[in-house]
């Protein structure tokens, strides 16, 4: 059955509203996610919504429908609301038809199944939410199997990280530890591959990834760790040509990402 | 002379602050840079600010020195602000040790010199400043020349985009047009490779970059308008494993750029 719902103050709509708070998410065990497209995303990958609130014409989408047949009966609670409260939950503006509240995976290292993927990415301290979602994202793209998220970085179940993986969070595997648990971890299941600028590195073209590979990369200001950088396999840097000898931490990924997937899978006749 | 200013209120205070808005920027022909480091970068392009905000800290560095002895000798005027008046002016709590007002440069298309780099990057109505900023940062990596922003893009002399460029926004050329006077300016100059998901596309490791070249990318939700593709003169598209079938723009240009770096000065011994 769908509930319909008008009030800002109905208990179900301040509870996904909460979500944006790190605290309640943790608290809950619930992430939101946002919009038809992101939301039917998450159902390819086989997630439903323990909570589910949809506009008149989101239910009458056909996507929506299918979103809110699956909902329904995995016995999810399942909402109709006007635009404006909509608004009002998701803080947006122009918000989409739809805002629902997965619970928030396992992330620790043992859940991970390293042979699914030749090549996972990795990031110590990565701060900034809208980097860790472009990155979930770059890893869809590629094949990559997810994001091993080290030490004291941002949370990937943010609304923000979310919405930049575009649908990401729900394809690939995340992962979070402290670095030298992803070293003891990591370490005897594949070759660790650190992005550096200076130390003993070789040009990214000239380095051969083997399957499997744990590519990672350090913090947005202070880049990778020297003693992190030890403790790596092997250390690959991408050449600067201009003046600010940096590159912002998304990109570098997707450039390293797509290097080890032309090896991994070549073009055909090239 | 370096001014003490204390007050909020102070006019030049005032003025710096008001670089956040667009309508400012516009009609004083000025944006807002900030952080030691970004303005090192400007001074090493010739660039030194109309104004100029430093604290008793920034003012004790070398950098500092030298980047108020650069603006004194430029006539620019120079204030000693304390950090809470600082973090006013930038609206950041953890401000940098300045904050400096630059002259919006020329941004007509007959102001580039194509010769001056082998490749040049275009958006079509990039919206993010945050994707305009990483890709300009990334053309400054990779030694393309500079970004030509099409149509309804967000202003890359925003606060957003400044910071995002790293201070990329002086050493790379800007450029804004319309899509018309793009492909008629760009057409005679060199090849206008597109980048797409579908049409005439061949995968991107199989297209051979000549110099000169224009890069186009289209917007971040609507990727390259028909129209526009037919007029390139190349398509590429980047192979995608995942489901979502997308990738950040600033991703797309950063694999893109460096994957034509790689052809146009080839790793020696590869």
């Amino acid at each position: 059955m769908i509930l319909d719902v008008t009030s800002a103050a109905n208990p179900s709509v301040k509870r996904l509203k909460s979500l944006a708070d790190k605290k309640a998410r943790r608290l809950e065990g619930l992430f939101l996610a946002e919009g038809l497209r992101v939301c039917t995303e998450a159902l390819a990958a086989g997630r439903v919504p323990v909570l589910l609130a949809v506009t008149a014409q989101a239910e009458a989408h056909p996507l929506g429908a299918r979103l809110i047949e699956a909902s329904l009966a995995a016995r999810a609670q399942v909402m109709r609301v006007t635009p404006l409260l909509m608004s009002r939950i998701t803080g947006k503006d122009n918000a989409g038809g739809c805002a629902a509240a997965y619970a928030i995976p396992d992330t620790s290292l043992s859940a991970l199944d390293v042979a699914a993927a030749p090549l996972w990415l990795a990031g110590e301290t990565i701060r900034d939410p809208g980097n860790i979602g472009t990155m979930l994202r770059t890893c869809d793209a590629t094949g990559a199997g997810g994001l091993i998220l080290l030490d004291s970085s941002a949370d990937p179940f943010s609304v923000e990280a979310v919405r930049a993986s575009m649908g990401a969070v729900f394809s690939r595997r995340i992962a979070q530890a402290s670095g030298a648990q992803f070293f003891d971890w990591a370490g005897p299941r594949g070759e660790i591959v650190g992005a550096a600028l200076e130390g003993r590195t070789v040009d990214y073209r000239a380095h051969r990834f083997k399957p499997p590979s744990f590519l990672l990369l350090g913090n947005e200001q202070a880049g990778l760790p020297a003693d992190y950088a030890a403790r790596c396999d092997a250390l690959v840097r991408l050449p600067m040509q201009g003046s600010a000898d940096s590159l912002n931490v998304a990109v570098c990924a997707g450039v390293l990402l797509y290097h080890a997937l032309d090896q991994l899978a070549p073009l055909a006749g090239r």
